[in-house]
């Protein structure tokens, strides 16, 4: 088992990774104070390791509940939100009462949303069964739901007790999904590490594969950068916005389409090449690398040209992302591997890569 | 007019208390960054102050829009929260946008928690209008809405840039919300500091008729009183819970009628009485005292007598109050004017309470 601490002052937590962690109550013990646990989970994870986490918790004495949500994007909402409240409150959960997230990103991110608003604030556990999740959901605190204008349009910043990352998990996640998690690997070597992006070229198909070694170095190092990357700036006041690169033309893509029609993953993989495109338009990136990234999207199964919505479509939902301020769009932009540069970008470069990228 | 600083850090703010402020744009001006301003208010004070706030907010060149919902506890839940989403979202909204609170605790609870969630996190600004928010929910930084299980069990702890306290808006309040705001200003005054229960006393008479001056006093010493607890422990780890006497049996009252029936005051007002009762029967407080609380509790027109909700179902509600641990209700009672003992009691005597102060 490997370690990651993110460094958070009175709010850091530890980043368990390893094989076979579900199981482990010593995991779990330090982490929970109160009297009761409400495991929160989803169809498709239940069956598989909701017992494990259970038999895990037993010999804690703890009351322990489950609720178990609707699987998938789709179902970040309110109303799935407030089924957890509901059972909270049904199951007289207390200010003590610590929430556990098992499943992907979108269980983490409501369930640590759940937390941060119930009674106030309550601990919570994140225990991510998908790379996804693993690689990116679990480290920085961000929390919500989705808004039928914008994605994670409500929600808060709120650390976790810990991070419990079972690299065996991986093992029943499907291709698609796991390519999905591969997609955010990606993003951290090109933004932040230029070594590991070399390592990721070299190594994509023994991730594609699910090799637990390749998976947990690809999740340590992952961790590693976004956890020194939050740490420097937990409430995305700057640095921590390069974090989005890929997510600008990403989250077009998935609000235009509907959420959960692509993977938020896939979205990343086609948004990093749309913004590496603009980057070289913009004169900042060569073509070169450019190329190389297109390449290791591909290879790790990921989309490379994004869905017909129509260039203007494209714009108008950029408009309304978060990062952007009075309309205009910060567009996150590479500079070579390992070096970003934040800033808005002409509306000609804009449209050429709409018209380039994007299927006609 | 006064200023009241309460002192949180970097999340310190200012409380300005005085006649007429709602018009005075150099009030507003430090504390709007962004480009935009959205003033959430209620059906209620929009026709009475919404144009006066806007007049003040004109020479500032934001752009500025007014969401106005429905007025009344009954629509402090997500509903009513999505409609200030919708508008936040529809109006493009970003990062830098500040909400201002423009209303009651009811407007203050949701707008604070909108503000709170909404990309998670933008500025905002409370304008309390009545009484009661002025003394209460405009000090500590506590948002959110209500659960049909459970009152406030949905929220955040989020602090606003500023608070304006127009004194002259209490002129327009009616009578029964006035008194509700009395409630709040004799709550502080019987847990933190004798000689300001002893002004209550002397002038509650002058309260009930809405004179500006000893209006002011009341807020101001109320708002000190609160903001040096709110300073001590933010989050409600301790000392803070002292500011609930008469809330654990008021919010029985609340939830039991339905939200709405009573106003919140209204039911504080009821509780303290109540929480005075079981002190008394726990050799707390002695009889004379709790003599004067009732005394002073009816001349502003406060009910005293609890409704006929049944003993079992006060109890029932109390243990999924917020402040109840794994089912033990946590009392916050009084040991004399000026000092409180929080801790449990016997089931004998908090039955003995409910007979004696609840309405057969």
């Amino acid at each position: 088992m490997i370690t990651v601490n993110v460094e958070l002052g009175d709010r850091a937590y530890p980043i368990h990774i390893g094989s076979d962690l579900i199981g482990q109550t010593a995991l779990f013990a330090p982490h929970i104070a109160g009297k009761s646990v409400t495991i929160v989970t989803n169809t498709v994870v239940e069956p598989l390791y909701g017992e494990k986490l259970r038999a895990a918790l037993a010999p804690l004495g703890k009351d322990v509940h489950t609720v178990v949500l609707p699987d998938g994007e789709a179902f970040k909402n309110w109303e799935t939100l407030n089924q957890i409240f509901d059972a909270l409150l049904t199951s007289r959960a207390d200010r003590k009462t610590t929430l556990i997230a098992l499943g992907g990103g979108v269980t983490g991110d409501m369930t640590g949303f759940a937390a941060a608003c119930y009674m106030r604030g309550v601990p919570f556990i994140q225990v991510p069964t998908t790379l996804l999740s693993q690689v990116d959901s679990s480290v920085g605190g961000k929390t919500g739901i989705n808004h039928p204008f914008g994605k994670n349009m409500i929600g808060a910043f709120y650390q976790p007790q810990a991070v419990i990352a079972d690299i065996a998990a991986l093992r029943t996640l499907p291709a698609r999904e796991l390519a999905a998690g591969v997609a955010e690997v990606i993003k951290t070597g090109a933004i932040a590490d230029a070594e590991f992006f070399n390592w990721i070229e070299a190594n994509v198909e023994r991730l594609n594969r699910c090799e637990p070694e390749a998976l947990a170095h690809a999740v340590k190092r992952s961790c590693e950068i976004k956890a020194s990357v939050v740490a420097a700036d937990e409430r995305e006041g700057g640095l921590r916005a390069i974090l989005n690169f890929g997510h600008t033309f990403g989250h077009a893509i998935e609000a235009g389409l509907g959420y959960g029609e692509w993977l938020h993953g896939e979205a990343v993989g086609c948004g990093m090449v749309m913004a590496a495109d603009l980057s070289v338009r913009m004169g900042m990136l060569d073509e070169a690398s450019r190329e190389r990234l297109v390449r290791v999207v591909k290879a790790a199964h990921l989309p490379d040209v994004g869905p017909a919505l129509g260039a203007d479509r494209y714009v108008e939902l950029m408009q309304v992302d978060k990062k952007a301020e009075g309309g205009a769009i910060k567009f996150i932009l590479l500079k070579r591997f390992g070096e970003t540069h934040i800033g808005l970008a002409p509306d000609e470069a804009v449209q050429a890569t709409l018209a380039a990228t994007v299927k006609s």
